[in-house]
C-alpha cells in the first residue's frame, strides 16, 4: 500500500463527491465524526434563514408558517430512514440522556405490568457512564438490580429475572458493536425486552430497529448524523409498544392536543408521547442538515454503501498502523473481525510501562490530526480513539493519519512535555 | 391621553434607547414577547462565529477553546443576576417541563425524607399544562394527590398534610401574579417546600428568590429572556437543598467528573448536579445573547426600571381600551392592582353569547398587531393575550394598538369568515 494507492482509492470512489458537502478546514485530517461531526455547508444558509425571517421577521407565527412545530417528527422521519424505522416511528429531542431515561421508565413499566417478577436490568460494565448512570438511578427508584457485564457474558445471563436488557450498539471506547438482531433475540426468547442506544450507529453503521423487532431505542444527533455541537437526540419505540404506556416526562409537547391546554395529560399517539417540553429550533434546524448529509448517501448505495466504505477505511488503517508503527507500543484494541467493528478504531500504548495514549493524541491535533483520547478505569484501558466518517473522510487521509503517527512515534515526539497538559475535554 | 402624548413618554423614555438591540419589523406592533421574545441583532453574528468558527474551524477542540462546556454555567450565572439567585445557584439546560421534573424529583425526594407523612403537591388550577402535567405523571408515581385550586384558596390548603407548593409565579392566560416571597413564606411556616415557574417573571418582573429564601425555580429562555424559539431553560435550587438530594435525570453533564467516564454516578457538588446530557450549544449561544440583551438594561436601572415602564405600558393599555373600546364586549381579566400584575394583559370578549377572541386576534394579526389567544376549558374563558416586553415595547405601540383593536371592533372585521380559520398555534 502507497499514498497513490489511497489516492486512486479516492478517486475510484462512488461516495467520495458526498464530502464537498462539509466544510473542513484545509490540510486538518479530521478523525472525530464519532464525537463531533463535521459541518454541512447548508447550516450557514439553514441558520441564517431561520433566524433572519422566520424568528426575527415572522416571529411567533413562524410555529405555524415555518413549521416549527413539525420539526421533532419531520426530522425524526428522516431518521428513522438511517435506523431501519418506519415512518411516525421516530421523533427528535431532548438529550440522548433524557430519551434514554424516558424509554427506561417505559420499558420498566411494561415490564412490572407483565412480568413483576423480573427486577434486573443488564448491561455492559463498559457502556458509555451516562447510560449507567440514568440506568442505576432509575434501578435505585424502582429497587431492581443493575448487572454489568462483559459482552460475552451477556447471553447467559438473560434469565428469568431479567427485566432489560440496555446496550450500546457500537461501544464509545474500543468500537465494538453487538449483533443487535442476535441479542433481541435472545433477549426477547428470555422474556427480556431490549433498550438500545444508537449514539454510534445512527449514520455510521446499518441499523434495521424493524426487522430485529427491537422494544426502545435512542440516538445522538450530533456524531454520525452531523447535527452540530449538543444537537438533540432522537428516541424510538416499537409501534407494538408506543401506545401503552407513557413515560414520567409528560410535557406538553407530548400531549394528545398541546393546544388545547386542557389540565389533564392525556399521550399522544404512537411516538409523540416521547416529546416533551418545546423544541429547541435553532439547534433541530442544524440537526436537519446534518441528517440531509447522511441522506444524500441514498442514490449512491446509501447506508450499505457508507458501511463498506467504513470497513475498507478502519481496515486499512488499523493494518498500516500495525505495518507502519511496529515496535512503538500501540496495539489494536477494535475488533479484527468486521463484523463486530463499528466505524471507529481504537489503539492502546504502552511504553515502559506507560500509557502514551494522552500525550499521543495531543502530538497528533499539534500535526492537524484529530482523534480523542480516553482515559479508563485503570492506565491500560485508555484509549486513542479514531473516528471515521465515511461520508467525508478519505482514504488518503487514513494514510496521512498514520505517517503522523508513525512519525510521533519513531521521533518520540509524544514524551515532550507540553503534550502532558491536561485540558477539560480529550 | 393622545398619540402625541405616547410619543412624548417614549422620547422620555431612558429604556427606549434598548430598542435598537431588536431586529423588528418595520409597522409590526409585537405584543407576543411573552410567548417568543424578538430577536436580538447580536444574534446572527455569534450564530455565524459559533456555527463557521467553532464548530466547522476548530470542531471538537472548541469544548475546551471556545468555552461551550461552560456555557451551561456562565449564562446560569447571568440568568442569576434577573431573579435574584447567586452566582453558581442557576445552570441552563433543557426545557422548562424537564427541569420542572428535576426540581419536583429532588423536592419530593427531600420532602420524603424529612415528612414521610406529607403526600399531597398544591398547585393552581389554571397553572400552565405542562406543570401539571408533570406533576400529575409524579403524584402518580410517588402515590401522593395532586391538589389543583384557586390563587385565594392555596394560603388555606396548606396544611400538614402538603409536600410541596407548585406555583407559575404569573399566569400565562390571566398575567396575574402571585406574592413569592408571602406564599413561600406561608408555605415554609405550614412546612411544605415551594417550587416556582418564572416563565412569564424573568426578564418580566423583579424576582428575588434568594431573598424569599424559595426551594427551588425553573424558567423559560425564549420569552422574556429573548432566546429564540424553544431555547433552554433554566433551573435554580437554593444552595442549602442542593448537595443534600440529586435528581434522576443522572446524565454525565451532572457529574462530579464527566470525563473521567467512571461507571457510577457522582453527582456534581451544587446546582451543576441539574444539568443532564450534552449542552445544544447553538440554542444556548442564541439565549446567551438573548439574555444579554435583558442585562443591557443593568446601566439603566436594570429590572426595577423594566419593571416601572412594564407597568405604566400595561397599564396604558388597559386604559385605553377600557376608554376607546367601551361597548365592544371586550372585558379586562388580568388584575387591575399592579401588584398582582405581569407583563402582560388579558381580555376576554363575549359579544351575543359568543366569544369572538380567536377571531378578534387573527384580525388583529391581519393589521399588523401581534397578540395571541389561548382557549379555555369553557368559551368564556377564552383570552386575548397581550404581552409587553418593557426592553422593546413603546408607548405609541400601546397607542397603535388599541387604536386597531377599536376599528376591528367598531368596524365588526372580526366577524368575517377568514379570521376564523384555526391554525395549529395560536
Amino acid at each position: 500500500m502507497t499514498r497513490d494507492a489511497c489516492l486512486a482509492l479516492d478517486a475510484a470512489d462512488a461516495l467520495a463527491p458526498l464530502r464537498a458537502q462539509f466544510e473542513l478546514p484545509p490540510g486538518l485530517v479530521y478523525l472525530d465524526g464519532n464525537s463531533l461531526g463535521a459541518l454541512p455547508k447548508s447550516v450557514a444558509a439553514r441558520l441564517h434563514s431561520v433566524v433572519s425571517e422566520e424568528w426575527g421577521r415572522d416571529l411567533i407565527q413562524s410555529w405555524n408558517t415555518a413549521g416549527w412545530l413539525e420539526l421533532p417528527r419531520r426530522v425524526g422521519d428522516k431518521v428513522a430512514r438511517l435506523v431501519g424505522a418506519g415512518e411516525g416511528e421516530v421523533v427528535v429531542a431532548d438529550s440522548t440522556s433524557v430519551n434514554l431515561f424516558k424509554v427506561l421508565s417505559a420499558a420498566s413499566r411494561l415490564a412490572r405490568a407483565d412480568h413483576p417478577e423480573r427486577r434486573v436490568l443488564v448491561s455492559e460494565r463498559s457502556n458509555f457512564p451516562t447510560d449507567l448512570y440514568i440506568a442505576e438511578g432509575l434501578c435505585r427508584d424502582l429497587g431492581w438490580e443493575l448487572v454489568l457485564l462483559e459482552p460475552d457474558e451477556l447471553p447467559g445471563r438473560l434469565g428469568p429475572d431479567v427485566a432489560v436488557l440496555m446496550l450500546t450498539h457500537v461501544n464509545y471506547r474500543t468500537g465494538r458493536m453487538h449483533d443487535l438482531a442476535a441479542l433481541t433475540a435472545q433477549a426477547h426468547a428470555a422474556g427480556a425486552l431490549t433498550v438500545w442506544d444508537l449514539a454510534h450507529s445512527a449514520g455510521a453503521v446499518p441499523v434495521e430497529l424493524g426487522r430485529a423487532d427491537a422494544d426502545f431505542a435512542v440516538g445522538c444527533g450530533y456524531k454520525f448524523l452531523n447535527g452540530g455541537p449538543g444537537a438533540p437526540a432522537f428516541v424510538w419505540a416499537n409501534p407494538r409498544h408506543s401506545d401503552r404506556f407513557w413515560q414520567p416526562l409528560s410535557g406538553w409537547m407530548g400531549h394528545a392536543a398541546p393546544f388545547a391546554f386542557t389540565p389533564d395529560y392525556r399521550p399522544a399517539p404512537g411516538i409523540a408521547r416521547y416529546l416533551c417540553g418545546t423544541p429547541p429550533v435553532l439547534s433541530l434546524a442544524a440537526l436537519e442538515c446534518g441528517v440531509d448529509s447522511v441522506l444524500a448517501a441514498e442514490p449512491v448505495g446509501g447506508m450499505g454503501a457508507l458501511r463498506e466504505k467504513s470497513l475498507a477505511l478502519t481496515t486499512l488503517f488499523a493494518r498500516l498502523v500495525e505495518e507502519r508503527c511496529a515496535g512503538s507500543g500501540l496495539e489494536l484494541v477494535s475488533p479484527r473481525d468486521a463484523a463486530q467493528r463499528g466505524s471507529q478504531v481504537c489503539l492502546s500504548h504502552r511504553a515502559e510501562g506507560e500509557s502514551g495514549g494522552y500525550a499521543i493524541v495531543q502530538a497528533l491535533i499539534a500535526r492537524g490530526v484529530i482523534g480523542d483520547f480516553r482515559a479508563g478505569d485503570i492506565p491500560s484501558s485508555d484509549i486513542l480513539r479514531f473516528g471515521f466518517t465515511p461520508l467525508y473522510t478519505r482514504f488518503v487521509d487514513a494514510w496521512d493519519a498514520v505517517e503522523h503517527l508513525r512519525e510521533v512515534m519513531s521521533r518520540g515526539e509524544w514524551r515532550e512535555p507540553r503534550f502532558h497538559r491536561r485540558s477539560a475535554v480529550t
